[in-house]
């Protein structure tokens, strides 16, 4: 008998993949946890039916959510993650030896366990005597903490369910103020295929935020359309005005210092998503 | 009733999506033909069970495989394309005005004709009087024609069947032969995620072939990981060395010459697989 998995990433189209078992399954107060052993990605985080993170490529989203970020901020001292409750994004900030202070703000202490358990090579980071781990609203913690922060990645689920209020003015206006003078925020921002009015709109509410916004891309093959969007708001350093000959460097899979600036040059679609034209 | 298509793109990975009909299908000498109107991409070409093209998505694959060698060649005048019997290559062709003579040689004139039926679009430019029409074999047509063109785009089906030739190192000496004295050319390449060694092996027999090799990558949401690989072979002109600000620029929608050479800057992972290492 042969199990296969198949998520409808839009209303019309998805992915389908072939599992080998379903490895575990559970309901928190916030969502459905589901890990399954896939035959092509290794082990399967799918949160409310979503894919999330695989084994194969999630060295893709974790380092492209983190260094882009973090290598553009010249000292980066204390860090945050709003989600990201797997660790993938704790373990890629911790590479830098700048790093005294990595706070993870999760909601659902389940996907911590899950990750610890089932993911030991995302989750390598989350036992670092420079992490803190909070099981809490990431938007409560932000309130919470004006002025802290070096760098700030929302490394968020969907915009649906908990993580709706992730995608919102407010929100950003929170993280601007929970950065320090120099800060430099990055969230993950969806398909550019498939999430076009979310992306303009994010990009049009963090430009009113911050005096600068950037939005770079990745290929992750079991996120859907394999092309992802991450957006930047920042209030001093431009990633697109680095010396990427100072950058530092470190072994990574996908994120290169060489294509820091790169990754700025969008297709002219996504780059479309960016202008205020049709508004 | 809900009919959807699903495509194993590997043996245990692919995608599925939602179909509103079947517009066309076909047995030729060489590969069986389908067209099937979907919900999320319009009109999609499948050959053989694998696809080809879609309305939505189309731009991509035929701006990516097209203008990146055309843009790097100073004065394009005689171009062929292997395959590409959709006509896609040779619309975003005929953009540039140096073109007298776009040749099209595609081994089975189904593609041909059905394209012009079913993807108007993207077989638009097929009837320009500037365009000659060869249903032949592309590896026959190199061989009778020495020093005669200044592209050849290799636009072929995945390395089974009829396009196994268009992966070997006899055809890319076939294609040096071919070309003018600074001529360059652009195979597809498939997937950084699921033709490693494809990729692996073309690399190294272009290199072995043509002074100048080079590789980059464009985000197709229908192909197997939305990951897709171009190579370049080059007699003299290197697109990394372009004077960006002379290059032509199109209403296009994926290629901008801005990301000209930023498309050189590879992910990591991608960018090992053009070096000797474990060989």
């Amino acid at each position: 008998m042969e199990l296969w998995y198949t998520e409808k990433q839009t209303k019309n189209h998805g992915i389908t993949t072939k599992i080998k078992r379903s490895v575990y399954h559970d309901q928190s107060e916030f969502q459905t946890l589901d890990i399954i052993e896939t035959a092509e990605f290794g082990n399967m985080l799918v949160l409310d039916g979503m894919v999330m993170t695989t084994d194969r490529d999630e060295f893709v989203y974790h380092e492209m959510i983190t260094h882009v970020a973090m290598n553009t901020h010249p000292n980066p001292k204390d860090v945050l993650v709003v989600g990201g409750g797997d660790g993938g994004a704790i373990r890629e900030i911790l590479r830098y030896p700048s790093v005294a202070n990595a706070v993870l703000a999760e909601i659902d202490g389940k996907v911590i366990e899950a990750s610890q358990k089932y993911f030991p090579k995302i989750a390598s980071g989350l036992s670092d005597p420079r992490v803190n781990i909070q099981v809490t609203d990431g938007i409560r913690h932000i309130q919470e903490n004006k002025g802290t922060y070096d760098v700030i990645l929302v490394d968020s689920t969907e915009p649906v369910g908990p993580a709706v209020g992730l995608f919102q003015k407010p929100f950003y206006e929170g993280i601007y103020e929970a950065l320090k003078e120099d800060g430099i925020m990055v969230a993950q921002t969806e398909s550019p295929w498939f999430n076009q009015d979310l992306i303009r709109q994010v990009f049009k509410d963090i430009s009113n935020t911050f005096p600068i916004t950037r939005l770079y891309t990745a290929s992750i093959p079991t996120y859907p359309s394999g092309l992802w969007s991450f957006t930047v708001g920042s209030k001093k350093y431009d990633p697109l005005q680095v010396d990427e000959s100072g950058l530092q460097s470190f072994d990574t899979r996908y994120y290169r210092p060489e294509m820091h600036k790169a990754l700025f040059q969008l297709p002219a679609f996504v780059q479309e998503l960016l202008t205020d034209k049709g508004e």
